[in-house]
């Protein structure tokens, strides 16, 4: 492991944040790490990422801080709350925020950080946990393009596609066009699996035949195989798209753009969350919704 | 050109039919042709295809008979109106259909031609008028499996992915599936353009970065970039695809099956075909009925 490469923070290793640090402490970045639940940060203790006692004690042992936790006032706890990470980042520093959190959030982020002469990027990524472990995430990034230029090592130790966007916000505006993609996909998914069930066709046959035709989608080759083998585990939870889907609406709604495909599949993920459980189900899930509403199963 | 290949009838020689025929000619195939406006024919003609001035006609001068016309009653037409090809067909013969009609008008088709000793094979395809002239097409079949087997080389040399589905309506059904998937696609491919839009990004890098992650769609790569190039012209017209959606709500009210994405997609469609030429504009068009919704354009 070589040491020549500068030291990096980490901030929240959860099913996203763990194997993207991951892959940076073995490409040989010292790493210095902080989540909220340290058990989660035990395998990477075991390679040797330097354990944190705060966000500020990170931010004093690095220049280039990683956060990826959920939400807007996450990103803001983290950054500005007590020992929070802003007080630690040396100027010239740069935060580079993975979560998916709110576009006007990122841009009032950055606005801030800038007052302390440090860079802040939004980053937010697509391609799920898998994409996480196999380091083929996409990166979408907002903000300034000499420090996106500095940070893009970095990006491709844990993405394959990366792209620099626009100004601050415009990485998170992007992630929230993909998750209207991902939950509108879905409902085509299902309605098109349901028909194919009504009318008795083989479904894994219909998702194969379909797949390289002007329908094929990756939610239709991926989760639709997903729901016809009866697995409704979380690759992405459906909290965590009703989460995006609600930042989605009220940038939308500041845009006076009206989004009713967007608001059809949030209502039926919302009669999935009404299920025990139902929120910790993946976005497949969505079909429990359309069984209900039908005789079939 | 050889002439040890059976010779071939090919009524309906419209946008997806006269490439078809065209292959099965060259291929060297004897060709008996029949189309509503014989100036379609010429060009067929002009390569050795031979007109009859009617469908019985055709049909009399060929063991398979294949068809693409547009909606149920056109085949039935076809079949079983004056001067139909359901006469002329030998016992032992087959016809095959192409046009995307109604599954249980296909089974009642099937039926009636089985009185007559002939098979019927309900043959729809996917991939518009690119992949009828590539010979790329997804052919989706129902009938009888023997009678698929006799005519797949037919199909083979006018499609890529050629699957038999199950008995006669299969195809329609599963063409149906499709057809959702399409409709349904595109209204996620219209609202993340508007979004993306509205937030400032280039949408010619937006669709990039996003194209191949869980975003991912036909659509998204092939028809948003359409939109954003202001090319609205029909691969496939508005009321083509608006005419298949009836056919899926008429099945999917038989099955009680609810498809509001679906239903959404119609609303937004009609709104578009409610211009002067709307109807005969690609799906992609849709984006029309969302610009009319905003101030954007």
């Amino acid at each position: 492991m070589s040491n020549s490469l500068p030291p990096l923070g980490f901030i929240g290793l959860g099913i996203m944040g763990a194997p993207m640090a991951g892959h940076l402490l073995r490409a040989g970045h010292p790493l210095h790490v902080f989540s909220r639940t340290k058990a989660r940060a035990e395998p990477l203790l075991a390679e040797g990422a330097h354990w944190c006692a705060s966000p500020a004690e990170v931010a004093r042992r690095c220049e280039t801080l990683l956060i990826n936790v959920t939400d807007t006032p996450d990103v803001e706890a983290v950054l500005f709350g007590p020992n929070g990470a802003a007080d630690g980042l040396p100027r010239g520093g740069v935060a580079v925020d993975f979560s998916t959190i709110r576009p006007d959030g990122a841009r009032s982020i950055a606005q801030r950080l800038a007052e302390r002469g440090v860079d802040f990027l939004d980053a937010p990524v697509t391609g799920g946990q898998v994409g996480a472990q196999n380091a083929t995430l996409t990166i979408m990034v907002g903000g300034d393009a000499a420090a996106f230029q500095r940070v893009r090592p970095i990006f491709e130790r844990v993405g394959k596609t990366i792209a620099h966007v626009g100004p601050s916000g415009a990485g998170q505006s992007l992630k929230a066009c993909n998750q209207i993609l991902c939950a509108v996909n879905m409902i085509g998914v299902c309605e098109a699996l349901l028909l194919a069930n009504s009318a008795g066709l083989d479904p894994a046959q219909a998702i194969e035949t379909l797949a390289g035709g002007a329908g094929g989608s990756w939610a239709w080759t991926t989760l639709g195989r997903k729901i016809i083998a009866g697995d409704l585990k979380p690759a992405f939870m459906i909290k965590l798209i009703q989460k995006d889907l609600r930042i989605v609406q009220d940038a939308a709604e500041r845009a006076h753009v009206p989004l009713p495909g967007t608001a059809l599949a949030q209502q039926l993920f919302r009669a999935v969350e009404s299920e025990a459980g139902g929120s910790d189900l993946g976005t497949q899930a969505m079909i429990r919704a359309y069984e209900r509403l039908t005789k079939l199963t």
